[in-house]
C-alpha cells in the first residue's frame, strides 16, 4: 500500500509566468546552462579545464589520453543534461537539443559492454571498478546519470540516455545486492537512492525500487560494508593518497541504520540525498517504519539543525551538521546544494504528507538560502551561505576562512551552479499536487497548469506579485474538486473570496480547503497579508538570543553594510510596527525593501577597548534591510547580517 | 641614556603575604613545583612520559638511549628550574635546594665542550645545529635555561648554571650575529632576546645586550633569513617532515621589522616574549625608536585585540592573533601562556613607563586569564581561555574543538603549567618599584617589602582583603620620598587618609602620588570603592554589542551552568544597582560571589525554532556571577559566559 497520498504535476503540465523565478529561469536558460557547456567542454579560459566532456571522449575512445578533474567529474555533464531537459521542457530549443543528443551519443559510446559507466575508473582505474563505493562517487556519478536520463526522457520522449542508464544499473544490481558474491554495498554519496526512484516511476520496473530498498537498509548496518571495503584494499585512501584507519561513518550516515537514526548527522548534502531517497522509497514501497524514520530526520533537521534561511550544515568540518540548537551565524557550512537537497527532500514528503510544515520549509528555501548561492548576474557562486558576515574576519580568521564575503565565479568543482539550474528550472514541478480530489497549491508562484484530479483534466493558473506582495488571484478549472490552498505559517491571518465573496474555508493541515464545483469561471483571491515581520529563534538557539530576524512574507531579509555602514552589530531595532517597504528595482526588478528605525550605540570618544557602562548611549538612525538572497550584489559589501540585536 | 625610569624591587626584597596569593603560591609549592619533578622524571603513572631530565642524562653519557619528547623538551627543565629559584626565594628549602642543584650538575655535565646545549640536536641530530633556528627551539631553550641560570643566581648565589648558560649564549653569540661567516639568524621562537637582558643585568656584559640587539633588528629584515636557511636544508620541514614551500613570516613576527610593525600578529606567545624583549632593550639601551614600536604594540594589543580576561589570541589557527576587534568569546584560543607573556611584557613598559594603563592591563591579568589556566586544585590546566563555552560545542563542532570545557591534567606539552608556576612563584616582583624619589605600588597584593628609594633603604607593607576588598592599608617606612599608589581604571573615585586625614594627593600617570617625608609610623589607608560593575567592550568589538561583563574591583566575573542553569545566552541583565555580594569560601577562601536579579527568555511551549515575535517573553530569575579565574571547578559546567546580554 504506497503511502503517496498525492501526486505533483509533471514539469511539462506547468508553465511558470512568474515575476520572480522567471527570472531566475532566464538565468539559468541563459547564463548558467550555456556557461556550463563551455565549462564541461574546457572552453572557459581562465578557469581550470573541467575535463569532463574531454574524459567520456577518452573513454568513448574518441581521443587519447589521461583522466582529468575530480573523481566525480561525469556527474557535471549528468547535472547539466538534466538542467537541459528541464529546460527544454519549459522552453523548446532544437539546438540546444541537437546538442544534447550529440552529448548522450558520446555517453552511449562511451559505456563498456557490459553496461559500466563512469568515466573514471574506465580511463584511470579499470582494475578498481567497484572497490571503493565509500570514497570514489562510482554510484553518485550513476544517479546523477540516472537522474539526467529520466529527465531527459520526461522532457523529449527520447530513451537513449534512458536505456543506457538502464544497462549500466543493471550491472551495479547485479554487482550490489543482499545474495553471496554480491558487494553488500550502498553509495558512499548517497544519490543513486533517489534517482532509482526516478527510474522506477519511468520504467515501472520493480527491481530498481527493490535495488535502492536493498541500499537504504544495507547502509549502517554491522560489520560496516565500508570497513570491510576499506581493510580489502588494505586501509588506502584514495583522497590523499596515504593510509586511512577507519571509516568515518557519521559522515556519510553510515552510523547505524537510517531507521535508526534519530538526528541528522554528517556531510549535509549526503544526509539531504539520502533522506530524499528514503522518504521517496517508504512512499513508494508504503514502507510506514522507514516514513517514521524520515518524519523523525525531518523533524530533526528543520526543529533543530536549520538556519532561518533554510540554510543546513552549521560546520566547514565535513561540510556537516553539529549538533541540536548549534546555528553559528557566522561560521556556518550552510552548503548552496545542502539547501537544494532539502527541496528534494520536502516533496517527498509532500507526496506523503500534504501538511503545511513541508511546504513551509520549501519556500523557505526556494527564496531565501537556495538562490543566496547565485549573484543577480547569474555568473557567480557561493558555495557557503553565511548569514553573518564580516569580510575581513573571512581573510584573516580561520573561523570563517572558508566564507566568501562576494561570490567567485564558476569554480573547476562546481557541484552548486548546476544544482541551482537544475532546481531553478525543474521549479514548475513543485508548485501542485493532486490527489484524488484535490488540488493542492504549495507554492504561490504565477504559473498556469493542467492537472490530473482524480483522472479529471483540470486548469488551474494563479498570478501576483509574489513574493512581494500577498494577493493571489487563482482561476480553478472547471470540475467537482477542492482546492487546498496552503497558508503559510508566517500568515497571521488570510481572507480567502470567490468571485467577491468571503469563503471561510475549512483549515486541513494547514490548507485552506475549498470544495466545490466550479464552473471554470470563478476568481478566487487569497490574501496573506505582508507586514514586516521580526522572528524570534527558540531560546535553546543560543546564537540568535536577544536578536530577531527582519522576514515579510517568506522573505527573510538581512542588513547589509553597503546599505547600514560597518559595524552592523551596533544596529539594534526596537519594533516592527514603524518599518516600511519600499520598491527598489535597482538589484532585482520589483524587490522590496524593508526601512525603518534603528539605535546605533554611539561610537566612543575614546580608543579604550573596555569601559565601566553608565548605561546604554546611542543615536537614531535609520536602517534599509533587503532580501538575503540578494546580498553580496554590491561591490561594498564588508558586513552583512541577518540576526539583528533588538533592543 | 638608559629609558628606565624606575625599577621593580627584587623577589628577595618582598614577601608576600597575600590572603588571595598567598593560596596560589601554595599551590605552586606543594603541586606544581612537585608534581612537575615527577614528571620530568617520567614517574607520573598516566601521562605520556617527558623524558626531559633523561635527555640531560643521555646527553652527559649517563645513560644510553633516544631523545624523547618534543624538540622543545629541554625548556620543560629550566622553567622547573626557574620557577625552584622563586620558590626557594620566598621560603627556603634546603632538601628541593640539593635537588636543584643536582640537576644543574647534571645540565652541565650535558653541556658539549664548546658550549652548545641543547640535548635534543646533542642526541638525535648532532650535525644539524644551528640549521634550522626557525622551527627547532634551540635559542627558545636556551633563552629558558638562561632565565633559570640567572634566577637560581639571584636566589642561591650560585653561579654554576649562570656559567654554563654564559658559555652556552657565548656559543651562540659566535655563530650568530652580522659579521660574515656568522648566521644573519633570531630565534623562531623568541625567548633568548628576554633572556639576554637579564643575562646582561645579572653579569653586566654588554656583548649580551648587542647580542640581543642584533637579533630583535635581524628580524624581519630582507632577504629573510628564515626562507635562506629553509632553501639551504632543500625545503625539508621539520613538523611532519613534508617539503615547506615557504615560511610563513608573520606567523612569528619576522614578516617585517619590529621598528615597523604596528599591529600585532601571529603567535600570540612568540608576540608577547618578544615585545617583551624588545621592551626590555630599549629601555636598556635608550633606544627610543625601539620604544616607540613596543608602545605600539602594547597598544595595538591592549586597545584592540585582548579580551576582557586579559587573554590574547583569537583565534587556534597559529593559536594567533587574528585582527583588530575580532573577539570571539567561544572560538578564542586565549593561551595561559600567552596571557603570561603580556605579564611579562606589562613589567618592561612599567620599568620605562610608571602609567597606569600598564598596571591596569598586568592588574587584569593576574586575576583573571592568567589563572583561570589552573585549577583550584592546583592539578589541572587550560591552555586555552576561552570566555564563552557551550560543552556540546567544544565535542561536537569543529570551530570550538580546541576547547575543553573541564581542565585536563598534566600534558605531555606541558608549556603552560610550569609557565604559570613560574609566574606565581615571582609574584612578589611585580608590586613595587622605585625611582630616585619614589616608591611606586602597581598592585595591591599583601606584601613587605624592602625598597631602595635612590639609595635609601625604605620599608613597605600594605595589608587588606584584594582583590573582595578595596581597603587598602600601607606602611611607609621612614624616608623623604613619594609613596605613589596605583589609582585603577576600574576605580570610580578613591579615598586616601594618612593617619585619618584625607588627603588630596597630586595624580601623575594615574598613581596618587603622596610626597613628605615619612616617619615610619604612618598609616595609609586607600579605599577603592567596589561596586559591582558592568563594563561593556567599544562597539566596533562585533562580539560583544549589546553585551556587559560584569566587573568588581580587578575580577572579571562569568556565569556558570552549575549556578544558572544551562542556556546562559536566554538571560539578560538590566543594571548593576540592584546586584548584591556575597562571601562564599565554598571554591576559594574569601572569595566574593555576585547576585542579582535578570530576566530569561521564557521557554517556548512548542517545539519550533523560530516564530514570529510578539515582543520579548520574559521570566524574573536571579542569577549568581562568580569570578572567572575559578570557572570550570564544579562537576556540572556545562555552559559558561563573561559576556552576558544586556536587556
Amino acid at each position: 500500500m504506497r503511502l503517496v497520498t498525492n501526486e505533483f504535476a509533471p514539469l511539462k503540465n506547468v508553465r511558470v509566468t512568474d515575476g520572480f523565478f522567471s527570472r531566475y529561469q532566464e538565468i539559468a536558460r541563459d547564463k548558467i546552462i550555456p556557461f556550463q557547456w563551455r565549462a564541461i567542454n574546457d572552453a572557459v579560459p581562465g578557469i581550470e579545464p573541467s575535463h569532463a566532456i574531454r574524459n567520456f571522449r577518452i573513454a568513448a575512445g574518441l581521443e587519447e589520453g589521461e583522466f582529468g578533474g575530480m573523481v566525480f567529474q561525469d556527474s557535471d555533464v549528468a547535472k547539466w543534461l538534466e538542467s537541459v531537459a528541464y529546460r527544454l521542457t519549459i522552453s523548446p530549443d532544437p539546438e540546444l537539443e541537437k546538442t544534447a543528443d550529440g552529448v548522450i551519443d558520446l555517453i552511449a559510446a562511451a559505456q563498456d559492454e557490459d553496461g559500466y559507466l563512469d568515466t573514471y575508473f574506465q580511463i584511470a582505474e579499470p582494475d578498481r571498478k567497484f572497490t571503493n563505493l565509500n570514497e570514489c562517487h562510482e554510484l553518485y556519478c550513476a544517479g546523477h546519470m540516472t537522474e539526467a536520463a529520466v529527465a531527459y526522457y520526461e522532457a523529449t520522449g527520447k530513451d537513449k540516455l534512458l536505456g543506457v542508464m538502464r544497462r549500466c544499473v543493471d550491472l551495479i544490481d547485479q554487482k550490489i545486492g543482499p545474495e553471496e558474491g554480491k558487494l553488500h554495498g550502498y553509495p558512499g554519496h548517497p544519490e543513486l537512492e533517489l534517482a532509482l526512484c526516478r527510474l522506477y516511476r519511468a520504467t515501472g520496473e520493480e527491481k530498481y525500487l527493490n535495488l535502492c530498498k536493498y541500499m537504504i537498509d544495507a547502509r549502517g548496518t554491522n560489520p560496516c560494508f565500508f570497513e570491510e571495503e576499506l581493510e580489502k584494499r588494505d586501509h588506502r585512501a584514495f583522497w590523499g593518497g596515504g593510509r586511512q584507519e577507519r571509516v568515518d561513518r557519521k559522515y556519510n550516515q553510515s552510523h547505524k541504520p537510517i531507521r535508526e537514526q534519530k538526528e541528522a548527522v554528517g556531510h549535509s548534502v549526503r544526509a539531504g540525498y539520502l533522506y530524499t531517497g528514503a522518504a521517496d522509497l517508504a512512499a513508494e514501497t508504503g514502507d510506514e517504519e522507514l516514513a517514521r524514520a524520515v518524519r523523525t530526520l525531518w523533524d530533526n533537521v528543520t526543529k533543530r539543525q536549520m538556519y532561518v534561511t533554510g540554510a543546513i550544515g552549521s560546520q566547514v568540518w565535513g561540510e556537516a551538521f553539529s549538533f541540536d540548537y548549534h546555528l553559528p551565524n557566522d561560521s556556518v557550512y550552510g552548503e548552496t546544494c545542502a539547501a537544494i537537497s532539502m527541496v528534494f527532500f520536502a516533496k517527498q514528503m509532500l507526496r506523503m504528507y500534504p501538511i503545511r510544515k513541508y511546504a513551509d520549509v520549501l519556500e523557505r528555501l526556494i527564496y531565501n538560502g537556495t538562490i543566496s548561492g547565485m549573484s543577480l548576474d547569474g555568473e557567480h557562486f557561493f558555495y557557503t551561505n553565511p548569514l553573518a558576515v564580516w569580510e575581513e574576519a573571512t581573510k584573516r580568521s580561520g573561523v570563517t576562512g572558508h566564507i566568501r564575503s562576494k561570490r567567485p565565479g564558476w569554480f573547476g568543482c562546481a557541484c552548486c551552479p548546476p544544482n541551482l539550474a537544475r532546481m531553478i528550472t525543474s521549479l514548475g514541478s513543485y508548485i501542485y499536487s493532486t490527489s484524488a480530489d484535490t488540488a493542492y497549491v504549495h507554492l504561490y508562484v504565477g504559473s498556469e497548469a493542467e492537472l490530473d484530479v482524480g483522472g479529471n483534466r483540470v486548469t488551474l493558473s494563479q498570478s501576483g506579485n509574489y513574493p512581494w506582495d500577498g494577493h493571489i488571484v487563482l482561476s480553478p478549472g472547471a470540475g467537482t474538486y477542492s482546492l487546498a490552498l496552503r497558508i503559510p505559517s508566517w500568515a497571521r491571518s488570510f481572507r480567502v473570496t470567490c468571485n467577491g465573496e468571503v469563503l471561510h474555508p475549512a483549515m486541513t493541515g494547514g490548507y485552506a480547503v475549498l470544495r466545490r464545483t466550479w464552473t471554470g469561471e470563478e476568481r478566487v483571491e487569497l490574501d496573506l497579508p505582508m507586514p514586516v515581520e521580526f522572528v524570534e529563534a527558540n531560546p535553546l538557539l543560543r546564537e540568535d538570543n536577544g536578536r530577531v530576524a527582519i522576514q515579510r512574507g517568506p522573505v527573510v531579509y538581512c542588513l547589509e553594510s553597503a546599505d547600514n555602514g560597518d559595524d552592523l552589530d551596533a544596529l539594534e531595532v526596537l519594533t516592527p510596527e514603524d518599518f516600511r517597504t519600499e520598491t527598489d528595482c535597482s538589484l532585482f526588478p520589483g524587490m522590496v525593501k524593508i526601512v525603518g528605525p534603528a539605535l546605533r550605540r554611539k561610537p566612543w570618544n575614546s580608543d579604550a577597548l573596555y569601559r565601566l557602562s553608565d548605561g546604554e548611549d546611542f543615536e537614531e538612525t535609520e536602517i534599509t534591510a533587503i532580501p538575503y538572497a540578494f546580498w553580496a550584489n554590491r561591490e561594498d559589501t564588508r558586513e552583512m547580517t541577518v540576526w539583528i540585536r533588538r533592543g
